[in-house]
């Protein structure tokens, strides 16, 4: 059967001429990075040359660059560095954060007394920023905001310049799990008012397995995953030699052709909702779909019916690939808390589907019969 | 040039065939192993069959396997999970573990007020277990005991059974790093009494970026980094698909074929050995080679000299891989630990020559031939 994968802010598939450049580091420069020798130099070149590139794309520093093992480590790794080296006692974030954000902030809350505020989410599913400067304004203790650039479900994104610069203001520590845009949107670290972001690289047809963490100049922290002198004493453990070859070549290809794929994406997503408006009735989309939203994700409620509950398990059996939520909490099958503090009506079901450049409007078309069958 | 490569402690080449069990994953196998479709069905069933083929060969649970991104990440959550979840309040571990270990206790040690003791060191490179007895005897804290299993530099060999009865004895949580084991030893865990062993899979032909945390069934913890609830709510972060199956691969292949290569790489570093003394004068050996000790590593003293003091500098010229301790700290250059711990001779230059099945008699000979030249 044909599969149609609607799916790619779960994960992408891995890009060919990505895989082709990290053959040779699983064959023959199989080098420890950290080993002085000819084979060890020849992968440390290829990790030091990665983290150029990388730093390059994003307009960073490469020593403002750390590899790690995914989003969820950069995420850990940041929070935690706030609350243990840079002394804040207070964590602002929001509560439709992805749980690498959620699970850390609420166990240093539980177990080390720090301070946890969540900023108010307005019906379109961005953050209320008034209230974020209230918090701000109102807390007596150092803090950290940490609050997503894009939401894994929903797709909304948040103004990075506008929250740094506030957070400039109030002298906070600004985490952004950047992990849905990475690949996706240039950035400009240099101009940008944030001291930590990450990416993985799974998310733009690069490996799974590894991420990265960028750490502005101006912050010191110590490392999380302690042990050997890696990534300049900041991440201990033998590298992911072709993990870190197949992200920076990932991201040179997203980045090369960012804005050519965002237009091509981003019309598959506007199709695809009127196509929807057009053929199920009582159709509604998440998040702020025709305002500032990520391009590959769109968000639909189906009203509930006996069908629409079991629409999931009835795209897969016809070979579709469609996710309720994030693919990070579809193992705890408890809802998604995303669509739970933004839309509060019990009567919908909520599908999230994600392009990547691989999708065509046939497999839209062909989703779309499909779904006014089982609707 | 022909390149020898003696260093597989550091890292060893991937196997082909594992590469080969690895390559569908990243090719049409893509899915989020998360995911609830079919994409992400297959991707859970490999990972799935992995672990199970994993702890068949440890004769362990699957549900005591965790896939974490390597060695080091193993120990540090291991040794925070004692102390954080296990109510441990006292380390006990020896000069000469891994830096992966060695910081982490530190670090509890510094900044949590963990009680740390170090166990002697014989001068053969075994602890002294009646002072890891005495210690055990004399804390009146609940004590994780963290000891490797062979040493990555010398390469003794630690009595796991025995250290672990001893734990049991004091009602201490053990935790042993076997990451130059897991892959070279048969394990038998359903009978060792052991609460956390780590595993890489880099160290047995597998891939990098890759590795294991055993949690013994009877104990309880919280996840080191959090997030999604992959790895049954333990380890959070979209797993490192081919990296599990490649770990599962190698292992197999390891274990398949363990007495044939112990046989032959035995072999071969007691003929190193035996030509080293019949050809280089003055040179000794760091460890117990003759003792328990692992089969993989040999660690040579040469007298001091100009010419051995260039000894690693000049076999790398001359395409010999070597090194003069773990790959993690040659970044550092400081000498190694391990040496300092166990030889107080300031007279003498360490080098770790590390062989795999993939080595030979003859590239023993041509190493031998060089060093008589650069010494």
């Amino acid at each position: 059967m044909e599969r149609i994968y609607f799916d790619n802010a779960a994960t992408t598939s891995l890009d060919p001429v990505v895989l082709d450049a990290m053959l040779p580091y699983m064959t023959e420069k199989f080098g420890n990075p950290s080993s002085i020798y000819s084979y060890g130099r020849e992968s440390r070149l290829g990790i030091e040359n990665a983290r150029k590139s990388v730093a390059k794309t994003l307009n960073a520093h490469p020593g403002e660059i750390f590899f790690t093992s995914g989003g969820t480590e950069s995420s850990n790794t940041a929070i935690n560095a706030a609350v243990k080296d840079l002394g804040c006692k207070h964590i602002i974030s929001s509560p439709i954060e992805h749980h690498a954000t959620l699970h850390t902030v609420e166990y240093l809350h539980h177990h080390d007394g720090v301070a946890l505020s969540f900023v108010k989410i307005l019906p379109s599913g961005h953050i209320d920023m008034d209230h974020l400067r209230e918090l701000l304004q109102g807390s007596k203790e150092k803090c950290l905001v940490t609050l997503m650039h894009a939401n894994n479900e929903i797709g909304n994104l948040l103004d990075l310049h506008a929250v740094g610069t506030l957070c400039k203001e109030f002298d906070a520590i600004f985490h952004s799990d950047t992990v849905q845009t990475v690949g996706h949107y240039p950035f400009d670290l240099r101009n940008t008012p944030v001291h930590f972001i990450t990416g993985a690289g799974h998310k733009f047809h690069g490996p799974k397995g590894v991420g990265i963490l960028y750490i502005n100049e101006n912050v010191k922290i110590t490392p999380f995953i302690q042990g050997g002198s890696q990534e300049r004493n900041m991440r201990a453990g033998t590298e992911n030699l072709y993990g870190i070859i197949g992200f920076a070549k990932a991201l040179e290809l997203a980045t090369e052709h960012c804005e050519e794929h965002r237009q091509y994406i981003n019309d598959l997503r506007q199709y695809m909702a009127a196509e929807l408006e057009k053929n199920i009735p009582g159709v509604a989309f998440n998040g702020d779909l025709h305002g500032r939203s990520l391009y590959t994700v769109l968000n639909v409620s189906f009203p509930k019916s006996e069908k629409s509950e079991m629409i999931l398990f009835n795209l897969d059996i016809n070979g579709i690939c469609a996710s309720g939520g994030s693919a990070c909490t579809s193992g705890a099958n408890a809802g998604s808390h995303v669509i739970r503090a933004i839309n509060s009506n019990p009567n919908q079901i909520a599908v999230r589907f994600s392009f990547s450049k691989n999708n065509t409007r046939t497999e839209i078309d062909k989703v779309i019969t499909k779904l006014k069958e089982l609707i």
